[in-house]
């Protein structure tokens, strides 16, 4: 019989015990071979809320929600009482109140799911969709279910994590859940862009010195909407110093894969001709999020 | 064999007779009892229309309709041809072509209904979530549920009515019902927010004076949206004045209970720890919509 | 056996043969009186995705959708990472990698499908629902649809198209299908909106000429978001000159039908009281529009 984790939310991967993500990860293969969940008889109510723009997250919550056979209520964050000043709590505890089992959030607030947690009046299970400069922990678990699912480990892996370190939120997730199971983590980017407190996970290395030796190259997304004109590169200049150019690629080895949460500035971070390559996985990596994802719910739910 | 009201529309309950109401609230509370409704075996499509904010109303009513088994089509109000200049009343009659059984319509407009249930080419149901400053009659019917649930009758209670009655439009519904059903209502609140028509409803006294004899505190919410920057008092005198604060609720009798339609302005209406209270149904309020809602839906599709 | 035709995509009506429109007709026939589609067993899921504001479009695709069993996605065009600068491209290829199986899409750019439907990596099929100053297949059909079921043929039929011409997007595959099915089409309205690229359809005649002859009178709606205040006639003055006012109504034989795609612009292209008349076939229009949606997902989803 399969063994299923429980847990009352899902709002951090951080805070999860190896055995629990491992678990999650083997739900989650289970649910894409087709395994179905036994849903109880009685419906099931998920609210999805989202205050950032989203199109992955979003809609692979929505599809496993309905893969799972819950009911699905999209929350119109801009046609609700929060437009009245009614507070994200009052909010939820309203949605729970009306008979939602489940809200999926991401939040422009760090750790905003901290008083609904508490609560002893929400009695929803609070998933986390990306919580501002936070953590992004379902994007993590499907990170980390794309590499096993490619080298049935991780011990042992070289990763590199390159670009926009600092304003990444699955990076520090995934630098540190890597290391945990024993991959080795290097980084590149723009030096601007790495910190310090990194330096505990990997060592920064020149792109070129990095690109023949890893396992996984793991590109970082330009947000061009979390820097307010402070870039100080071109898209060009970026993608010639610190991007996956076709040449740059011809280095990789064989086995070698090239991941990217998305969504991809194309001949930024990664030539245009290298996203749909056979190397690259960005389409496994949003296809494993629906599985991901059913395996939180179900985690969740249970 | 339960009866089940049969009506057209759900518009206005203030036109309904008494004996309409009370089969309304059997039924919700027959839901809330885990009834189930024999839907038809074809599908039944619903419709919502909210041009106004709203988080309890819409998303209730979007439960509910799940709840009794049917297709919902959430209208975009925002991106619909009536951003090119179509009417509403064009508008319904395009969603009946289309096959919708009911539409839920919230509008800033007062008596919008009007046309649509006069039209011969209009065969959907018409269900009021709240008409400008006309009525709201949807969360009359579930205030008066709460009530009913929590003493069996409404012959005797006191109810206090308290705050903003000039522009709330679920006051005068419930003044009116209440008062029908043999309630006795008082009022308090800003002077200025009193109105003479109310009179015929009930006496207005001073809060302190009021508290210590009431059965039912109602709330109402302070409208900061429908009151242009004219309110001469800051939230803080608001709630020193016209509140319960903590103070005033110690001197409820013991089987007093506190009601508001939120959202709540916490600390100006009711200070933030009395709305999870032991007193408070505000959260009692919001689970009895869904059941409320059911049964008025049921009503018009049946 | 019904002969269902079967098709990758839907984005043209003007490239389909004589048979597979006709097969399509059929089929929308049948969903009408009464067929329903036998369904895989699995999810199949729908993605709606519309950049133009649109209500009839729209709603009866997503009721299509639910009839016919899919599961529904209505993709948030103004919160997704669109908003982000991902292209189409990426989000339907995303949407795709997420498991969507048809995305319908109404789109402000002209033929903005070809990139898709000549990838190899987009799986999906791509329905049209309006692209810029293109095509409108789906409204074109549901056209069709309306006169072959009100004369049984096409062949012989006199119907005139008025108004707008330059503008409609669906005017000109009406024209074109129209002519290929057999029947005789004519133009009215104002001069500066006929082209000469319309002779090889039909002749221009005046108004008042063309009203008593015809079988069909298309009615085009005065498209007043995509003229930016060049118009040089009023309301009053395109009513009087170029509208089907109550008096020219009334020369119409008595088989006659009057169409319009809607929005209509009541006492412009039409007079208020001809909209719901027994002449009209407006709503009638709408109602077929389900059904024609349902026969053009079932003929990509075989």
């Amino acid at each position: 019989m399969d063994r299923i984790i429980e847990m009352d939310h899902f709002v951090s991967v951080e805070d999860l015990t190896n055995e629990q993500i491992m678990l999650l990860l083997q739900r989650a293969s289970a649910f894409k071979t087709g395994k179905v969940w036994k849903s109880p008889k009685h419906q099931i109510f998920a609210a999805n809320m989202f205050f950032e723009n989203s199109t992955r997250t979003h809609n692979s919550f929505h599809i496993a929600q309905r893969k799972l056979g819950l009911e699905v209520l999209e929350f119109g964050t801009a046609t609700s009482s929060l437009q009245k000043g009614e507070t994200l709590y009052d909010t939820v505890l309203t949605l729970c109140a009306l008979g939602v089992d489940v809200v999926v959030i991401r939040s422009t607030i760090e750790r905003y799911w901290e008083d609904l947690i508490q609560s002893s009046n929400v009695h929803c299970h609070v998933v986390n969709g990306g919580d501002g400069s936070g953590e992004h922990p379902s994007q993590c678990l499907l990170d980390l279910m794309t590499i096993q699912e490619e080298f049935g480990k991780f011990s042992g892996l070289k990763v590199a994590i390159i670009g926009d370190l600092v304003h990444s939120r699955v990076a520090r997730s995934n630098m540190q859940m890597l290391t945990r199971f024993g991959a080795e983590i290097f980084f590149s980017g723009p030096k601007e862009w790495h910190d310090k407190e990194f330096d505990k996970y990997g060592k920064y290395l020149s792109l070129d010195e990095l690109i023949p030796k890893v396992d996984v190259l793991m590109m970082l997304r330009v947000q061009h909407e979390r820097h307010d004109g402070e870039l100080n590169f071109s898209k060009e200049k970026y993608h010639r110093l610190y991007g996956l150019t076709e040449n740059r690629a011809s280095w990789l080895q064989d086995h070698a894969i090239i991941m990217h949460p998305a969504p991809v500035n194309r001949d930024v971070e990664i030539a245009d001709s290298l996203v749909e390559s056979p190397k690259s996985r960005i389409v496994e990596q949003m296809r494993n999020g629906v599985y991901a994802r059913m395996a939180i719910l179900e985690a969740v739910l249970t």
